[in-house]
């Protein structure tokens, strides 16, 4: 296939624990601190390892940043997922995945993503490179639709804004409504995003 | 009687020059430092007055942010416009007023706006407050329409997350398209979750 398989031959137990230990802290640090405010030292203090080990494994503290933030979505699992059923659903299974995965971290690590990049550019960049680049412009290209860069901005705009009325703003019901509930309401809203006519201006 | 001037009166045209100036430098202060950091006096620094104007005028801090933020947005002027004209085209007006007026203040106060509510609980209950209270359920109570909670959740969901995408994550092409393109494209969604069938689970 085109994507390079990671390396997991050389890794041992004892890094992979590591690794664990630093997305936890890093989790936790970046959740209370903010991306700025929290240092490389800090988050391997939390985690009990040696700090030269965060360049290590993820680069600095950028890399161990956007591990942290990915870790609930794995973007080429989703991709898959939503594109098996039926093509007018696809709406409906991204939001149920989506309220799922951040639902089973506590939704508080949505909130810790918003903070990191309400202060911090480079934690901007870094969310819409995960977006666009990373999430949609796949599934767009599969999807073989029109307009897809406007596509994959539309369905940003409403997986952040659900993200920030239901982890963030907290506004009921949709804070509290189930995930079958929310897919099914905001699911036919991203499906007209992804695959309807999207009424552009000529 | 007294001979002397009663106080209000001398004081008028001062006072709201006085609002004026803590209203200007509240959003250069709370944009630069967020909610929690920014103190009263900075603020009241900035605009060269006394600290005790802002509990004068604003009962604290939280009235001030809370003028501050909503100034961009009349929120019953709003309602009286939006319901002017076709009933099915309500959700393009409202998406066409959010950006013409956030584009107006530079895009720039929807960011502080965030930034403010990422870090401070006070803040995400004023947003909260301000979206629920203030805003949409004037809306859906003129409209009529069921489920009226739900539907100004999904309203809120959609114009925050159309804010993200614009001002704060700046996904293109939402980002840089002109109002009433945004309109022609968000709004149709937008009406939806105002007037359309939400296809809400028994």
């Amino acid at each position: 296939m085109s994507t390079t398989e990671p390396k997991r031959r050389g890794r041992r137990p004892n890094g992979a624990d590591t690794k664990e230990a630093l997305l936890t802290a890093a989790r936790e640090v970046f959740a209370e601190q903010g991306y700025d405010a929290a240092t490389v030292r800090a988050i391997a203090s939390s985690a009990g390892v040696d700090p030269a080990m965060v360049n290590h494994w993820f680069g600095g503290k950028e890399g161990l940043f956007t591990a942290a933030v990915q870790i609930p979505i794995n973007p080429a699992e989703i991709v898959r997922e939503v594109l098996e059923g039926p093509r007018e659903q696809i709406g409906e299974r991204i939001i149920r995945r989506f309220v799922t995965v951040w639902d089973g971290v506590g939704g508080g690590q949505f909130a810790a993503l918003i903070r990191s990049v309400a202060g911090n550019e480079q934690a901007v960049t870094m969310l819409r490179e995960f977006v666009q680049n990373v999430l949609f412009n796949r599934l767009v290209k599969v999807l073989g639709v029109d307009h897809p860069e406007m596509r994959v901005a539309l369905c940003g705009s409403q997986l952040i804004g659900l993200g920030m009325a239901r982890y963030v703003v907290r506004i009921d019901p949709l804070a509290s409504a189930d995930a079958d509930a929310v897919a099914a309401t905001i699911g036919p809203n991203l499906q007209h995003y992804l695959t309807g006519d999207l009424q552009l201006l000529a």
